[in-house]
């Protein structure tokens, strides 16, 4: 059964091999001053930042760099949108990956807002306006290029949101699989992380139906793969072309149109694990994932993880809960197999901040929602805090 | 391998049981003076009418019924163009099915166009300016309510031109399955036909790649296995809506992005019969897939018939071009088993035709370019229509 739902995505594709010849059209829609916003050298080492400013040698650009992995309110949103206010900036041009992008989108409605911005951002205030934000995507892993979210960390109340608006989507977004080429193994490896669990977080969810199971278990399978070749032989054109376009659809929606919305659990508790110890997020994601999984394992979900077995796995029949952890095994293997670390301990997460990390996670997110897939209570969210350790 | 490719689709879908509520506000944006435009009495029936009727009650309605399957140039795109002018039209709302739509399509054009519209539709001259159209989708079968086509018929002279641009897309779509319950099994067949066509005319093609396979084969799965669910029983709402979806997302390019354009053969092959002989276009789809695929089948294309039978039907390994026989058989089978006659001859096609309607198809649309997934020449073309008598 598909239910209802309303979608739409403004947000233009520009994909492949030099796609970025097109941004000077693109940028140019929406004035002249620009706002460029970057994270730290890596730009400038594979050439993209001298091949931007290249490209814009028309325009006013104004710099905001340095933002950081897990991009924090204060000091890069407030910067950003005070050099917005200041330089009159018509368009935000976001280089880099998804924190950058998250950032950047932050930035667009906190620059034209009178009040504190981080109640934009927690939801407090709803945003009216914004700065249109254009992206070139070095990282394929949050598919922020093709959402209405970011995520941003409010380090002094050790607060990380997940902030969604339509009024968020990039207006366009560039994809060229050539500047993920020298994207460490660790990242590539936390990307496609992230970008599996986005799908998996949709997977789990009721009413479902066949044609997603399919779309979704079709992105999960190509990530799986590709991940591996790209980790091989970094610079391998198709993997990395993959790699991304699924990673860019896998947090829009379209996959789960019509599904239910699973409250997205794994996220909650990530987000937590990052406000605390500012871990990579794709790892935190890799390391919950099967934990996860074991904990919400019944009666009521088994489904689920037959399909995925069948399906993705491709396993013969055998009796459901014996698919079920066996499925559970296979993702645990896989991630520790692109060199995610499986335990949090290793990742510096100390086991004597697991209650309070819960509380934070009930508090902010409410996890034990009725109406979500599989509701986590206290007790479920320690358990699996524990045995993620 | 995914190509370049540039993608999006500003189309907004509203989907789901009374959907249409959302109506009064959607239109309300664009203006008071609409254009109604209908087909034959079905919506009536049904209460959609009247429905729509009430809810836009404040509006100033101009009606423009009694558009044809297979919609003419002459006389209603020529009449609703002339209806807009005169009224001052702000939007367009489509009623129906596809033929609605794209009729209502190519008015939005032509209506703001001084010149002969054809001229608009035929590609001589590329239009700038449309007026909003918002449909409310009764039959799930082209996919016209998320594309950027249409698909017209100028029996003056004999042509059916199939008219693509970005400013074609409705800007809103209204599906409820409920609307599709009463469609006849005919229709329900063709509709299903049209929309399984859409996806195989992407899925031959190269470059292709396993993400879009799969995202491909899952909405032919889809298809197949839900109209015959539909068949059996039309009010089915879980099977009525999936078909619904997946039509809708079938012809919108999203399937195939990054991967390789085929020209769309079949639809080329399929345009000349319906310009003669005025057929249902999902019949004549379904009764020249599998001639089409006996022709095009080689060692250059039957890599394609290989993924199909292993990932759609689940055969087991055997020589590929055994396999790729069996797919074609599969699927003349499925179309004979939904109540399609699989003869042009059942339908009224005359063989003392074929060669005109061959040079009339190499003269359109150029089925033997190179460029192309399995070019056609004459010979060819003939060879599928006479296999198809």
């Amino acid at each position: 059964m598909i239910g209802n739902f309303i979608y739409n995505t403004p947000t233009k594709l520009f994909f492949g091999k030099d796609s970025i010849n097109g941004l000077p059209e693109v940028v140019g829609q929406y004035g002249k001053n620009v706002l460029l916003t970057y994270g730290g050298g890596s730009i400038k080492k594979m050439g993209l930042y001298d091949k931007v400013k290249e490209l814009l040698k028309d325009f006013n650009i104004v710099e905001l760099s340095g933002i950081e992995p897990n991009p924090k309110y204060d000091p890069s949103v407030i910067t950003g949108a005070k050099l917005c206010k200041e330089n009159n900036i018509d368009v935000i041009l976001a280089v880099g990956g998804g924190s950058v992008l998250d950032c950047s989108k932050a930035i667009s409605v906190c620059s034209l807002y009178d009040g504190e911005g981080w109640d934009l951002i927690s939801g407090k205030v709803k945003a009216t306006k914004s700065i249109p934000v254009v992206d070139i995507i070095t990282l394929a892993a949050t598919g922020s290029e093709y959402d209405a979210g970011c995520v941003i960390s409010n380090t002094a109340i050790n607060d990380k949101r997940g902030y969604v608006d339509g009024i968020l989507y990039p207006v366009a977004s560039f994809l060229d699989p050539q500047y993920t080429f020298s994207v460490s193994k660790w990242q590539t490896a936390c990307g496609t992380a992230d970008a599996i669990n986005h799908v998996l977080e949709q997977f789990f969810a009721k009413p479902n139906n066949a044609f997603n199971d399919g779309f979704m278990i079709s992105a999960i399978r190509s990530l799986m793969k590709n991940v591996k070749i790209a980790l091989e032989n970094p610079s391998d054109y198709d993997a990395r072309s993959e790699l991304m376009y699924v990673c860019t659809l896998a947090c829009n929606g379209i996959m789960s149109n019509g599904s239910g919305y699973s409250g997205w659990p794994m996220h909650s508790i990530e987000h937590a694990l990052s406000a605390y110890f500012d871990i990579t997020h794709g790892a935190g994601l890799a390391i919950i994932t099967p934990r996860w999984m074991k904990e919400i394992l019944s009666e009521n979900t088994v489904e689920r993880f037959v399909t995925l077995g069948k399906l993705l796995f491709g396993f013969d029949s055998m009796p459901d809960f014996d698919m079920a952890n066996k499925v559970i095994d296979e993702f645990y293997t896989f991630f520790e197999s692109i060199g995610i670390p499986m335990h949090l301990g290793e990742l510096g997460v100390k086991v004597d901040k697991i209650e309070e990390m819960a509380d934070h996670i009930l508090e902010n997110d409410n996890t034990s929602n009725e109406w979500m897939y599989a509701p986590l209570d206290k007790d479920a969210l320690i358990h699996i805090l524990t045995e993620s350790m």
